[in-house]
């Protein structure tokens, strides 16, 4: 089955594996006329590379994109745009262990039982890498929504037990957890280095604010703009689970907390006093910030031994050797606002078919 | 845009308002020869039927379907099964001030603002009752997992600030919650009586347990398993949050803890020694019990007067009338199950082409 | 496979068999705000009604339409527009004959194959009945087309081996054939006549001529304006064949002929010389009538007998009894026209995204 | 619009321009295990390759392709195979006049109507060199239907004037038209030739014969067998027409002359004495041999000069410089067996899921 694609005019199609030649991505959808620059896509892949912080993997490549089609004199022309990273890091190590071998928490298992066998260099397609043309997808995808005025803000808001109390801006890229909040990226550090001298990993929630989406987003009954956010997150690797606005906290609340009430605001506008709906309200958005969660579980490649079977079906102890991240919260921020921009972008452009007016106008009748 | 289909190899696409002449559902895709009556969809939709305990709106309605297509000699025939429930209380009753005002938590102003107007008698389209659709084409998907030895159970495992502590199948029918603890049971009557008399409205989260799938289904990365349930759970109305197996636990445990460790069973099977994950790994089914939760919002409307504006963008003050259920959990958990079918029937489907194994078998080559 | 859904925004999804309750279309996608009547629909199936000449079988229904949802006020509300006819020739006639054999022509043999079984009843699904949903569904496409200036016509351009020779539009519903000839329907009519004694059928040709499309409508390379009409005219049961502009005559030509000038016209317009592309170049619309024909075979039901076989595999003599149009062309002339405003409307709404330009436009940025 | 995707559950998305960096193809949801080596998908590339005869442009390429991701010791892993061949031809030449002229019988026009502007170096991403991505992805689709027993063979039925009279498989490499008869691939040539001297261009039929499709493949009523075929067929730039069987013979047939009788023949199978269904009844396979005919237009490049009108709506004299193949129909033919291949791969997939006891075969139940 085609699982590699992602949105309905809108959308990205993913290929590569880890250790392959290359990784990718083909947006197909975007309007004509947009500007865009490898340096608009490269500036995204940066945020996500490894080795920005002793708390992510020294895996050293430059990640460097390469837009292969889809842009005439610096602007997008309406068909495929094509992206390419080579790997660089394609070393034949020996993958003995790890391919005979089921690792707790990783797809290994699965992937054997859905396809007969694997590429189990480097996780494969599972591979954090996959996420490469998320990144350079959501690019093109927040270049247009600039346009349009909207921006996407994730950061951390827990980092393992420690949460953020405070949401400064200017903090997240402060510290390397991206957490909002000085005080808090303080005690992270902490427990992360605690967790790493343990050989543990540590897990965290991503939150992520949408600000400037118009009202009217979002399709009814299933094609809701929160069903869509909350499978695009869960379709990154070690999310799992979901939050708009108050979340699970609404199940606790009763009613006349959980409601906002409409008002007119200074501008003349309506507004809510409040968001606890996260800016979405019967799966279309409402105007307000759109607020949304993500938890991540901890690295499932911890250095510590781990109990497990062979292909083979023979118990066996596993010792994770190499260099991982000790927590992925950090690489992932940027892939959240990814794909946020994707399905945003998505929904904007199917929202315009919404009304008859709009049809009319859009053709000058 | 097509918002109303689920599905893309077996399909529904629900249609109707809460007021309209009929509501219902077209199920496309459902393989020929499944045994189908009108009777394995009734006893869904009488599950889902209001007026069941005290906890329920008395719309009074027998909810008794019709199937139109696609079934013969009792059989389906691998043709569109079209499914109407007649709308019995369609009753001309005084909408003006509903009509002109926007319900806080309700998507009155999210629709006016996409479509331009609504259909605002009963909440139209955006009415509870669309979920008529959904469980009738749930209940045709169940069919089909009942013959594969899968199982669906959702119950509540809290309601407003109660949480089941315990696990026992055969209280979840026993009251009107569907709480699968006695105890807890009888703590959340007295809270929702307490709600009720206070005029105010309570959420809980739904839990459901899907058990007999084989591993192999989901398609990474884009249409995973676990990112598709997402997609169907939030795409509930009042569904705010989801988590698959630890859910947001899993952000603030270690690495140690969160992995499943694999062994092999006393049958000769691959299983884990716990399921953190929740039966899926990487998108894709493992053979494990498949958990899923979904946080649900307090029922928008409450009988205390609130502040909102109208239409005309002038401040307001709304006291909704009628009838409302107090909470949504309960006549939601039919639906949580219907949403989970439609979702494994479809990736069930998908998955019969993941190997060349598998197809050159089917062809007899 | 889902298969009855026809479109990506503009969605339609058809259900039901010749001899079930009733037979209908759910339209999704449709903009709202668009002004749609039954009686707007039920004009269109009256063109498709059988008994209105004496070459159609006079299955006397009256075929009434009735919106189910999707309406308020007069008005589509965006949301899915339902829509049954009741069948009211359900009579138990006596099918053992036809559930045994398979009729040389009609889908009884692959239907079977593919599904196991069949309901044999009248055609079942394969039953020209089935296109009283695409009629329903063409009818609300035909409505929004209208509002921007679009016209649809289609007419028989040949019956057998008699071709017509001119256009003279107001013909075309003057003669059973929808002949746009008055001399070639008088040959027509003692064609068919002929054929009818001989207890033979007739095949034809209709021709489609779209008025007012906008230049720009068509995605490359896959979603064609062209390859998509044509999937909409083949997807008619009966049709074997699909020209646009001049066809396979075009095969025959020389690049000097088949080429278009372009020139700028007295209104100072882009327009072509000559219309030889059929308003087609590279798959997008060039502003020009768009022509397209389609092949129709025969009808398969004849009174002759005919060699077959049983589903027991048995060789047989089958003379099929009842009554059958002798042709097929007169009442899919407003099927062809409902394909083609169906691939039309939804074309028109994707085209709404094609640029920059006019999102930034829609979003008023 | 995404319009660069073709397919289901075997799904292509295609990208890249003329005179980009390179051009190639996203191939997903391909069965995992099937042995698949670059020298597969060059062997096909090699056959549509130009400067071949001097009937086809000598821009001369080697298009080599590299296989991206998706393959693992020889064999497909279930993710996306993504194909890339360089563009060696990317000199700069001079454009200016092609900038600003719209070629007659190209998409010039209509990309600038669509997208505001294009990418007019060697027709961008409507030139013919778009087709790699066709022939690679249907490469892929062909080493899994040859696993079926499934073989595709196109070739010219005419060339301009010229009709093949005989069907001998041998001849239609031994020429440089893929004409299956000598004698008209001789005077094939001379006409070819008289054309070139008189600077101009010729049209042709390809004819494609696909053999040992199992019964049981399409879904009605929209996804039928021959509907896909002629989508596919039509989204081939140039293709003017399309017939499944007969075609538009048959429009001019009878009753009794175009059915086909169903027999038994000597192997006990069900079998038709005659095959002007072209092995598709109902829009279902129905065994036998499945017949498609595509009309191509002449090249609209041609040497002589041509009115015309610049983007800035002047009128002008357009001579086109340069190489061109006078007729598309020899290159087309390896493109046509791609598409064909497309899209009975993907309708196999998709038809393993039509019967409940396929599915339960399948999951051993």
């Amino acid at each position: 089955m085609a699982g590699s694609s992602f949105g309905t005019i809108f959308r990205i199609t993913t290929w590569g594996e880890s250790h392959g030649p290359s990784i990718g991505v083909v947006v197909d959808g975007c309007p004509a006329g947009l500007f865009l620059s490898e340096e608009d896509i490269q500036m995204q892949l940066n945020r996500r590379r490894p080795g920005q912080s002793r708390y992510s993997t020294p895996r050293n490549e430059a990640d460097r994109v390469h837009i292969l089609s889809g842009i005439f004199e610096g602007r997008t022309t309406g068909t495929p745009i094509a992206m390419e990273v080579i790997n660089e890091t394609q070393r034949s190590k020996d993958y003995s262990k790890i391919a005979n071998s089921y690792r707790p928490g990783h797809a290994d298992y699965t992937f054997d039982q859905k396809y007969g066998f694997r590429d189990y260099r480097g996780g494969g397609r599972s591979s954090g890498r996959e996420t490469i043309g998320r990144v350079a997808g959501g690019a093109v995808a927040m270049k247009l929504l600039e346009q349009l005025g909207i921006s996407i803000t994730a950061y951390a808001s827990s980092i393992g037990p420690v949460t953020a109390n405070t949401f400064c801006p200017e903090e997240i890229d402060n510290n390397p957890f991206h957490l909002p909040d000085a005080k808090a990226a303080a005690m992270a550090q902490e427990y992360v280095d605690r967790m790493m001298e343990e050989k543990e990993s540590s897990g965290g929630v991503i939150e992520c604010r949408i600000m400037g989406v118009p009202a009217g987003l979002g399709d009814p009954v299933f094609e809701k703009l929160d069903a869509n956010l909350s499978k695009a997150l869960v379709s990154i690797g070690a999310v799992k689970g979901i939050e708009i606005g108050d979340g699970f906290a609404a199940a606790h609340a009763v009613g006349s907390e959980n409601n906002d009430s409409f008002y007119i605001n200074e501008d003349g506008n309506t507004a809510k006093k409040t968001n606890h709906a996260g800016g979405i309200l019967g799966g279309i958005s409402d105007g307000d910030t759109i607020i949304v969660r993500a938890a991540v579980k901890p690295t499932p490649s911890i250095f510590r031994p781990q109990q497990t079977i062979s292909r083979n079906k023979e118990p066996m102890e596993l010792t994770i050797k190499g260099r991982h991240d000790p927590l992925i919260v950090p690489r992932a921020v940027v892939v959240v606002e990814a794909m946020c921009a994707l399905t945003i972008a998505d929904s904007l452009l199917l929202n315009m078919t919404a009304q008859m007016d709009g049809v009319l106008r859009f053709y000058n009748k």
